[in-house]
């Protein structure tokens, strides 16, 4: 059975074609926006690749245009549209609902469309890409994996904030944490490769790319997260500020009187790496410029790497030991300089790198401890799409 | 030479009188506002002690009833103002000005005054003692220990939050930390009571009271604290939620229409122990709440250790290590329940009570670890008072 993983996102939307069970990868593609209409499409066949910028003035035009490729007979991929088994949708933001992968009903629908202010950028580009696979794949069975899901077997003593207990018991105000078909994924992979049996262990999966988060991870459950109700808690990241004093936030609304609104852009969009060292929100950059030189760019990295730290050791208490740290996302696969500052000084938490296998292991897995250390330190590339597909086909099945 | 340490907080004023160097407590005394102008006032004097409730209607007049019956007779404690030597201030937040004890200049009134955003209930009231004072005791030497100022070690990539670098450096907007004089008091004081050379230990404190905080003290210096800006950030508290998500204040305000002011109030009056539980900001309350069987006040107490736990271990992440874990406040002096609950499962980090020391353990000093435990765990009551004498007797001698 062929499944469609499809990942429409606040300014991109992605699909991966798979046949199942044996995970082979059909086709892949993405349409990242470029400009007001203008969107520069991306596809991979197993026998052919395209390239193209094109105008599409919606994401229904976005989703057609992969679907006309899917089908078009040039790629060699499938003959028709009937050959598409079911589609899993990534979706954002499950709340307390999104617990597992679920079949998108007129009711989850209603409860997304009443929830779109908790994801305000991405549920209305869930919406739709889940409108259009109606009217394009007529009669699909559609299923959704909530990026939310899988740290719903957080405890209370973890989700809850020190607020009112009204906040969460009227109104659901609580950590959800996000990245979880991530961390779930390479906390899988991670016990494939270090030999440790999922339901005995406990993993610290670091997803670092643009947006960062950890998450403490108990015999296969997640048990915590550094995101929270928004991805803006937590590590610091490209451009987001992760955890900061609630009376900061007061205070600058109070004495440069910068409105809610204002608020929001300081920590979302003008803060992490960026803000910090007025470079670039990109790690590479940052990297780049530290080395030579800019003592701000080296304070950012500073500041980034010590928070991943203090959550390491944070989740290493409330786990009651650790056998494995993973690395996955944009940095955390690609990075051996993150890695390499991150695991400083950690020897005497039993956490030991190996130099040479750290600085050999660009973008693919790898166990990159030194063997003397008692815990494993792994590289797993994420892989969301394919994680999507697997549960997808799991339920339908 | 004879000390007075002055402590004006927004609702409360406290002295203590010492001879020094030998430490002698002469005299100690509150006011508490019990009343639009009424005040609870309660002194102790080697020979004597006084209880009595007498309106008030500003700090200069509660001074004065403090500097009276310092000079009564029939206390039998000084006979005349000109054997106060020099007063110590207890001030609220430094900035970065605060590093030391520091004499109070016009300079230094000017900067508190522009500071008074920093600490708005606070600062008016510290500001009405140094002037109180001024008219009290003429020509004494007044000088000032800030809260802050032990935090003041604490390095950028542990102090700067993830926001655009000028809010730091145009602004001075970063983690100070609070309750430094009683980390400092009782860093120092464990180190004398384990045997432990200060400058090469690895001390974790935990000052557990109304407010709360935990500190990272290597070497006798404080290199990470919980509290941030304001004393809102960090551990869940009696009122304040500590922790939180930017995006829950946000949501708040975009959602529920609260107001900037509103969500102060949600975070430092409505939060905590009170907010989670609905009983009481007092942890003896909420303690005795959940023994007989309340759900919400245990979640409350759960929330309240996890916070602590999770400090612990990301302080040790950072400190490379543990030496003597400390607990000190009305809580951690106080409750072995709350040292039991957090030392819980902490055992394979190194960290083991004693459940028989523990318990015997309210309200002195003790070590309260196992005998195998390589960490040491050591209550020790905390005196900021005596604190402030030593460090203002040893700038003015």
């Amino acid at each position: 059975m062929n499944v469609l993983v499809i990942n429409c996102g606040s300014s991109s939307i992605k699909f991966q074609l798979y046949n199942m069970p044996g995970e082979i990868l059909l086709a892949a593609g993405k349409a990242e926006q470029s400009g007001e209409v203008d969107f520069d499409f991306r596809f991979k066949f197993q026998k052919n690749s395209i390239k193209r910028t094109k105008k599409a003035y919606s994401y229904f035009e976005v989703l057609n245009e992969f679907i006309t490729e899917l089908v078009n007979p040039e790629n060699e991929c499938i003959n028709s549209i009937s050959e598409i088994g079911v589609v899993g949708h990534r979706l954002i933001h499950g709340g307390e609902m999104g617990t597992e992968c679920s079949e998108i009903t007129p009711g989850l629908i209603a409860f997304m469309k009443l929830s779109i202010s908790l994801a305000p950028l991405h549920y209305p580009a869930n919406l739709e890409g889940i409108k259009s696979v109606t009217e394009l794949l007529p009669g699909v069975l559609q299923l959704g994996v909530f990026d939310t899901a899988f740290h719903q077997t957080i405890p209370p003593k973890a989700f809850l904030y020190g607020i009112s207990k009204e906040w969460y018991q009227k109104h659901k105000i609580r950590k959800y944490g996000f990245h979880g078909t991530s961390h779930k994924f390479v906390s899988q992979r991670a016990c494939e490769l270090a030999g440790l049996a999922l339901n005995n262990s406990k993993i610290i999966s670091c997803h670092l790319g643009s947006g960062c988060s950890v998450a403490a991870i108990k015999n296969g459950k997640s048990i915590d997260t550094s995101m929270g109700m928004t991805p803006v808690e937590g590590l610091v990241m490209g451009t987001r500020s992760g955890d900061i004093d609630a009376g900061v936030l007061i205070y600058l609304h109070e004495n440069f009187n910068k409105s809610v609104k204002e608020i929001q852009e300081i920590v979302n969009k003008e803060g992490g790496l960026l803000g910090l060292s007025n470079v670039s929100g990109d790690y590479r950059d940052v990297l780049e410029s530290a080395k030579t030189g800019n003592s701000d760019s080296q304070t950012a990295l500073d500041v980034f790497h010590y928070r991943i730290k203090k959550y390491i050791g944070a989740y290493i208490a409330v786990l009651g030991g650790l056998d494995a740290l993973v690395f996955t996302g944009g940095i955390g696969e690609n990075s051996c300089d993150a890695r390499d500052a991150i695991c400083k000084e950690f020897e005497f938490m039993g956490i030991e790198l190996s130099k040479e296998l750290n600085e050999k292991c660009i973008g693919g897995e790898a166990i990159v401890n030194s063997i003397n250390s008692p815990i494993k330190i792994i590289v797993v590339p994420t892989n969301e799409e394919l994680m999507i597909a697997r549960e997808v086909y799991a339920l339908q099945k």
